[in-house]
């Protein structure tokens, strides 16, 4: 079993210029990282909320319990922005991201209106 | 730690009728059963495969571990089918998936072209 090392819910934007991200994510972009013991329903109104400013957010989750939790929270956010006619997609691609100094392999999901 | 009984990738058609389906899928599309032991790699040569001939494919997976394959599949299959011309998206949603007489909560993940 993976270890996740990502802590709860933290928002924060990238700090890297936009427009030179290399998989076709904008990096100006909201992140969210998600652990294996985030909530989903919290997870998913974070989401619901910066997608209602911003139309998109970038969700970050290492190891399988992160990942599960992140796509439980997507599919509930997509409830909570139906009503005001927001149909939600993710777009997953693999991310390096750096914890403690160690390079790990996380996911990435943007989240974004169709 | 969820266990995962679904088996490796099985391809097959959905018997129900199409337009009668709660979440927003059709019902006709191709569904891909993913484990916690599918390999990525071969899940995504399937979802690349389905999604060329159909431009959608249905992706089910039970479990955190099954979750994770199945999204990672996604990620990869992205890069299949970018040559074309297709930009794959997933929308996820909850579904019970009946296994051996019993009611489990799945994932759905419905991939299609943007």
């Amino acid at each position: 079993m993976q270890k996740d090392t990502i802590v709860a819910i933290m928002s924060s934007s990238s700090p890297t210029p936009p427009r030179v991200t290399p998989q076709g994510a904008d990096s100006a972009v909201e992140i969210l990282k998600v652990s294996a013991t985030s909530k989903p329903v919290a997870v998913a109104g974070a989401i619901a909320g910066v997608v209602r400013q911003q139309s998109r957010v970038e969700v970050q989750a290492i190891g399988a319990g992160a990942i599960n939790q992140a796509i439980k929270a997507i599919a509930i956010s997509r409830g909570y922005v139906a009503p005001g006619g927001l149909d939600l997609v993710c777009i997953p691609s693999f991310i390096d991201i750096s914890i403690d100094g160690e390079e790990r392999t996380g996911i990435r999901l943007v989240v974004e209106v169709r």
